[in-house]
């Protein structure tokens, strides 16, 4: 079946979340590190916990909740003068080192965003990286009121690109979101940003290492990944591999 | 509204996750407590994100999925002979402290237990702990093919027992199903196991403090506890207060 659209996750895929770092720790000082952690895990516990609740709300405050959760957490209080400038981050986090270069390289094919972000927030973050010009499409779960791995989020790619589940390469790094996308039907590549790092010697880890073995391994949903990559450069040479559609 | 039955959750709530680490430490050494938090924290996203795939199997599986994610994470081959004899310490995970002790102050009362847990290992739990007498029913999730914090899993209480949900007192440890009770119309009781724990210095934190902060606090879920306490023992002087039927 040949490949007719190649339909990217955002965040943590062509956007780094731990980006948000050297911000947090400017105004968290020693705590950054862990505030960085905790809201990432919990912006993606929130968002199937509202999910499966029936309960959603798009990615903007489910992202903000997450912080004054993670905020509160390590005995921080949450005041604006703290979430405000880290909320407005994520309207700006930093593209992954070689993504600019891996789209520019697939600039023949059809290529699309498929994220959990708010239409606002995806909005922020292609114009603030450059890169909104390469997209046909910037999809926000928000039209299915759901979030990944729920199948209508999935479902939302043919509507909006007119392309069959088969016909399209769905990139992802985040392993839920890779098993979710197998399971809908697409053709699946996993960006392994964790692999070939070692496993720890001891339980002696600290936040950023737990959350690497907590998002980094591959996922036991029962759903594995076509094609396994560790850069989003090697994309461009799969394509040329599978045959796909200009 | 009379309160007409009290429902517990099981696993965090009457019974303690965290009762693995001795085996853990056993079987994995120096990454026994690395191979506790994760599990737990794995087995938590396992049982979400299958149910919000629409991709459901039940809690026994997913948990031994989780723990293979777990030990391959830390570098642990998840050979039978580690996943086998803590696989069986699941089913006879220990009360808490204070548990035994709390039920038989209820003991007038209509008691259930609505937990993840499969028939199998719930009936594996109560009779390892000795306390299948003290309930009127024990209601797994499997009945509605979904985990909590779907609604339908609560809505199997109305079924099972005959009460209408506002005639509920329903108690759970977990934050995301304290969310979910409430969002589904039933009177929650949070059981606060972290109340007074003191904040974290820095990020220099290791698993256990890390999934204690991850988990301890309240969720930012949009519902909350209609009773916080920190312990089971506190739930009889809170019916005697909210009259409860016998």
């Amino acid at each position: 079946m040949t490949i007719r659209a190649i339909v990217f996750d955002a965040y943590g895929t062509l956007y780094d979340v731990q980006s948000v770092r050297s911000l947090a720790t400017e105004l968290c000082g020693g705590k950054g590190e862990l505030v960085t952690q905790l809201w990432r895990l919990k912006q993606l516990e929130y968002s199937w916990l509202r999910s499966l609740m029936g309960d959603y709300e798009d990615f903007w405050p489910v992202t903000r909740a997450a912080l004054e959760f993670s905020l509160r957490s390590v005995g921080v209080e949450p005041d604006p003068s703290i979430c405000d400038p880290l909320m407005h981050k994520y309207l700006s986090l930093d593209l992954h080192d070689e993504a600019r270069q891996a789209l520019d390289q697939m600039s023949e094919h059809k290529l699309a965003i498929l994220s959990n972000g708010s239409p606002m927030m995806l909005d922020a973050l292609v114009v603030s990286s450059g890169v909104a010009d390469l997209f046909t499409d910037i999809i926000s779960v928000d039209r299915a009121k759901a979030f990944k791995p729920d199948p209508a989020c999935y479902a939302l790619v043919e509507v909006a690109l007119g392309v069959r589940p088969e016909e399209v390469l769905f990139v992802s790094s985040n392993g839920f979101d890779v098993a979710g996308a197998k399971r809908f039907g697409f053709r699946v590549a996993w960006i392994e940003r964790a692999q070939g790092m070692l496993a720890p010697a001891n339980s002696d880890v600290g936040p950023a290492e737990f959350y690497r073995l907590m998002r980094g391994g591959e996922e036991q949903l029962g759903h594995q990944a076509d094609h396994r990559v560790a850069r989003l450069t090697e994309l461009a040479p799969l394509l040329a591999r599978l045959g796909a559609s200009s």
